[in-house]
């Protein structure tokens, strides 16, 4: 297993950040959708449109599992041309008990209908 | 008992967008401050910056103040000249059971040290 990636340190991560990657439809519908593939295997990224339901450009996904790498929600492994995620499940429920869960026990949403950042409104 | 100012239903509300009011941590410190005052007085708005403890100024107290009021968690009560913030604890306790739970039980973080748009960093 290669792990090239960045992955940061649970302990560094605030829970604002947190909050930040997960406060998107698109990237709870990619949660929602790793948090139910085998732990073991993790979700293959090829998998991943069909899997969560969206229909967004190659760039659009990529940048959302980026952001949710980059804030300590997922873990990207690379093994040859392969990329799956997984869910940091039992570290975020470490540092944030209760949050994941939470997360996953509400309401899904449609993708594409709710804003993503409440400033722009105010 | 006057209540002029807009409050979103409950039920209209998508997790992205209370979870985008969250993903501040001075936002957060409002949260904090507000969930442990009396459910029944709530907290004047003229305290909030010291039990919340924060130093920022006016306009963007009333900024915050404003995005957690229009992402449904806080309610705003206007009386004469005085205004206090309740959490919708209930509401938002129905609605995303565990989520505001989770929230207050996460480590609190300085203002002003955490990426408030992941996307900038990516």
């Amino acid at each position: 297993m290669s792990d090239e990636v960045f992955h940061p340190a649970i302990e560094d991560l605030p829970l604002s950040k947190v909050l930040a990657a997960l406060a998107d439809p698109a990237r709870l519908a990619i949660v929602r959708a790793v948090a139910v593939a085998d732990p073991d295997d993790g979700l293959a990224c090829t998998l991943l449109p069909e899997q969560a339901g969206l229909r967004l450009s190659k760039s659009t996904m990529s940048h959302h599992q980026r952001i949710l790498r980059e804030c300590g929600i997922t873990r990207t492994r690379i093994v040859g041309s392969r990329r799956t995620l997984r869910l940091r499940r039992e570290e975020l429920d470490r540092r944030f008990p209760g949050l994941i869960a939470a997360t996953l026990a509400a309401p899904a949403e449609p993708v594409g209908t709710s804003a993503r950042r409440p400033a722009a409104s105010a």
